[in-house]
């Protein structure tokens, strides 16, 4: 009791007696989310090699959500689960593994609208859809003619196109040639996929280029709506210790593509149709919920010179890393990461450089523009080693600068400095939310950085990525917090919690469930044998299996155990796994059936259970399968709590 | 500058001209940790159905880092890398995934002492120790004779052992009976396994118990030391529908091992040797870092009747979860989870009850304890659905309660509520840092919970789990912060950051590296064929790897990258992915040499790259291996920047 009759400063301000203006928040007290409140914004963070997509509430930096995408997660069992392997097929065979670089949400008129999140995988290419409904991977597309994916998964302001492009250069098409000869074989492609139909994403064009690695990308909106522009590097066309052999040359390229001009010359016929295979995943978020693959056979190839106009290059100083579109469409900021200014385009400047035919050159039948009649200015001074570029939506620009470990502010329009903070360390992309789209909500600012040193407590050689949260509301960014990133962040995007939070799903609906094994009530269990195949029709719900005693099974079977979570509570999952398999768990939502494939070695009895602590009886909450040996004379027999079921 | 000259309240504080007491401190200001300070404490969580380790820093609740334990991470190739792969090996087969539940750290006299952390899988039974100066998995042993390992890794004060034992009772040694009989075949072990030689764990012997399900585990320190405590439940001996037929008894025991008594039969040769099948992997911390597997052969069986004094029960009330002993070890307290009062025994009674042989009965030569005889008393109207106790060293225990989602707070030795904290929902295991050891640190409290609902921003069906983290280092708990949790956290432990922070390794010492393959200077850098496999010995720094051009490589062949990272600088990681692999992509600490396998499968040229972001130059770091069809004429060639060394 005394301790609450003390009337100290801090009750005295929570009471209301201290009137305290907001701007007197310390960075504590604005990051802190009181019990009963929720985080502002949902933060998409990519994994880099963790593959995956990390889902981060802001400003409080904690985690959310890991979603698998690229990579087989052993905790809810995506890549494991029958229903879920194929998300993980490619035309090199089944890959556990992903490098996964860029989310970008889907936009309606530019602004980021919640309704999927696009990633990249960059080591084997693809690009993955997320629905933002279930914060599940739903459709994984490969991408063929490219060594490896990294300018991706830029969108256009309708979403109708996402980008992709090789950021290594092979041959095209893939054939056994000595690396020496890279000038002679090698080459690029641009590609761009149809992505506004989910379950239905396609290459809808490649754009054959020359043998460069291409970076990055963002797309045009508003003036510069139908254009998207990719980076390149390595305009050397060197093949070996690009450190030093691809750092040659005082520019590189920005590449502007006109996607309607692609569009007209796919409509004229002015394609290549190739012959090639590549993977195209779909997992449907209702219905029976099965991921399958689907082989496709070509692909339309655009060949510059014979689509005028497809393409320009804009000089960029030197190896350019980052491109970015300002809100307003009307510039395209590249981030030169060997450049001692930030250059500036003018999306206008180009319009009429390209009427005007101010060329420097061509390659391969792509005009060069001449740099003093596409830049708007350069940004003098601005940093060392620059990046990537976001917008507040008030006329700033925040590039960040590895080399100076710091994110420079400038006006973009006047080209001038206005401002810089501190990062730590060596800062890669940076985030404002909506701060690549058409309408940046702003508020904050999130660098992601390479280095993490002494941020953090140390953890052995392998520490975590670290990022900076800052508040950019005022008139001067104030640091609020260093956050700890799982995997390697690339880029990230962020949207209010209002937005999405009222779509989230809760369960999945059992009445909808078409799964073919799916077993939406106790009396519908059943153990059913197909030659070498037992499939085990079983239901979960607290705190029980049905069947939860099942014999009959052989050395030389496989097993199938098809669980389907009869719950339709909110937040009650089962778990389930078995012992000795060489797969992992599976995580059931309600309402959902998955399917953990079992191929026991030795006879005997083995116990399975539910992994996920779902009740005061979870522990309870077990069966056991027995094991006979092979040609054992066991009728296969089921059931839980009475006399077992048998099957003659 | 307006800014600046604002004497705001906050700013006024800062600058020290009011004087706040530490007691006004805000949640807020209490879990934020301002840059450049550190966390005062390090916390591991276990990842349940994740099969890792957590490492958080408190009070800030930030993600420290994954240490992968039993399931494969693609992030850092953990089980991937062919250093790893031994890592997951079973008498099974090799296995991706595991559920992993009670981390204990390592203990000198009953404290917590940061050598090591070891931790328990529950599916196919082993158990791991965690080397605390470089965060990893360094050695995991399997369990045979045991259907879940639950009641582990439990520590004696002198880190001599650590406890396993049977969650689901199985028949052994296995064999094909109707799980009918479970009565007459299925039997549980209790295992003691030493712990106190990294590299050497192994199973110093088993008890063979009747067939209940073993739940948790505490050991005895000071009086109680030489005794091991296990709770059981289902001494219905139920093998189906177990939430209502392992549920009809009023009491069922906590076993307590009197483990002294155990060495003394092994000693004089009162045990029986088994044969069996079980996988000891070793992964050296230095050295060549590969982790191998031994197969152990054989085991040694106490019975408890032919080893007299080894072994009681204490009837407990409900379906006893957790067991937990007092920091003075004289109380162990049974979290009886149907239970409506939380039992407390006295060890002093205990012991003196044996020795009046105030017996209620005996099961298989075990001698049943009176519970009156042993019970100290019991704490009156605690709470629903009681679990699991931590203590903070003030003669406070603290009860998470799973049904009325609290924890109460009472007074052991009195028997006495004095106080509860609410939890946001069904709390199931709590943390106390050191609070199940012999000198708890106290200060926070950390209830780890299972239903998570509304706390955060929905994320779809699949929500996170959530820990509420309380300061009670003063009169009244403080809420402090929720906090959000990777995988289900089955328990945790904490130790200060000041233990561990000194001597975390920051670099492994290239010079110490002694693993076959590693490539200790660029000139050493080379590629050897033997017969179908091409090895290549690889380095990497910023920003090239040597080679970075490699051909003769055939369709057939087996490619072996083994990398080795000779940087020496502190958070300086490379990683190495290729297109195409099967398999995950390196991340390899600087010093170290890691191998990744590689098949290709069609000609061609393929390009490998560096995955972690690693100096401005990152994006040039990258190579080409060619591809030559089956049988070609193509030579091994390699090199980097200059002539390719042709091998003939």
């Amino acid at each position: 009791m005394k301790a609450k009759l003390k009337l100290t400063l801090f009750s005295a301000v929570a009471a209301g007696l201290v009137s305290v203006p907001s701007f007197a928040q310390s960075p504590a007290e604005k990051v802190y989310i009181p019990h009963g409140k929720y985080d502002e914004f949902y933060a998409f963070l990519s994994g880099g090699f963790d593959g995956q997509v990390n889902v981060y509430g802001l400003p409080s930096g904690r985690h959310l959500k890991t979603i698998p995408v690229f990579s087989a997660y052993p905790m809810n069992g995506y890549g494991y689960s029958e229903e879920t392997k194929a998300m993980l097929m490619t035309s090199h065979g089944w890959i556990p593994w992903g490098d996964s670089h860029h989310p970008e949400l889907s936009q309606t008129n530019g602004v980021p609208d919640g309704r999927w999140l696009f990633i990249n995988e960059n080591n084997t290419p693809r690009v993955a859809r997320i629905d933002l409904k279930t914060f599940e991977t739903t459709e994984i597309l490969e991408i063929p003619f490219s060594g490896g994916n990294h300018a991706s998964t830029f969108i256009t302001p309708d979403s109708k196109y996402i980008t992709a492009a090789t950021r290594f250069s092979v041959p095209i098409p893939q054939k056994d040639v000595p690396i020496a000869e890279y000038k002679k074989y090698f080459k690029g492609t641009l590609t761009f996929i149809r992505a506004d139909k989910p379950g239905k994403m396609d290459i809808a064009f490649q754009i054959l280029v020359p043998g460069y690695d291409y970076d990055l990308a963002h797309c045009g909106k508003g003036p510069s709506y139908g254009w998207c522009f990719f980076t390149s590097y390595n305009t050397e066309q060197a093949h070996t210790l690009l450190e030093i052999n691809a750092s040659m040359k005082d520019k590189d390229y920005i590449a502007a593509v006109n996607w309607k001009r692609a569009e007209q010359c796919i409509a004229e016929g002015k394609y290549k149709e190739v012959k090639t295979k590549y993977a195209h995943n779909y997992r449907p978020p209702e219905g029976d919920r099965i991921a399958r693959t689907e082989w496709k056979t070509s692909v339309k190839w655009i060949i510059p010179k014979e689509c005028p106009g497809v393409m320009y290059y804009l000089p960029t100083p030197k190896s350019p890393h980052g491109v970015d579109v300002s809100p307003d469409g009307k510039y395209i900021i590249g981030g030169g990461k060997l450049a001692t200014v930030i250059p500036i385009h003018s999306f206008e400047k180009m319009i009429n450089a390209i009427k005007n035919k101010q060329f420097a050159g061509e390659v391969e039948g792509i005009p060069i523009l001449k740099y003093e009649a596409v830049n708007h200015c350069e940004v003098p001074n601005p940093c060392l080693g620059p990046l990537h570029t976001e917008f507040d939506g008030k006329g700033r620009a925040y590039t960040s600068c590895f080399i100076s470990s710091d994110v420079v502010i400038y006006d973009y329009k006047k080209c001038k400095v206005l401002d810089r903070v501190p990062t730590y360390y060596s800062v890669g992309h940076l985030m404002i939310p909506g701060g690549d789209s058409a309408k940046p909500w702003g508020k904050y600012l999130l660098p992601m950085n390479k280095i993490t040193k002494d941020v953090f407590l140390p953890t052995g050689p392998e520490l975590p990525h670290a990022a900076q949260l800052y508040d950019i509301s005022g008139s001067k960014p104030q640091f609020l917090l260093d956050m700890t990133e799982l995997g390697e962040p690339h880029y990230a995007q962020a949207i209010p919690a209002s937005i999405l939070m009222k779509k989230s799903l809760k369960i999945f609906e059992l009445d909808k469930n078409t799964h073919p094994y799916a077993t939406k009530s106790e009396e519908a269990a059943k153990v059913v044998r197909k030659g070498n195949e037992v499939h085990i029709y079983m239901t979960a719900i607290r705190s029980h299996f049905t069947p939860d005693n099942i014999e009959g099974v052989k050395v030389g079977d496989t097993v199938y155990f098809h669980v389907t979570n009869i719950e339709q509570d909110w937040d009650i999952p089962h778990g389930f796994a078995v012992l000795g398999a060489n797969t992992s768990n599976l995580l059931i939502m309600p309402g959902e059936t998955l399917t953990l494939k079992w191929t026991p070695k030795e006879p005997g009895v083995y116990p399975f259970y539910c992994t996920d602590f779902c009740s005061a009886l979870h522990q309870e909450m077990q069966g056991y399968i027995r094991v006979s040996p092979k040609g054992a004379n066991v009728p296969i027999k089921y059931g839980t709590g009475e006399e077992m079921h048998v099957v003659k």
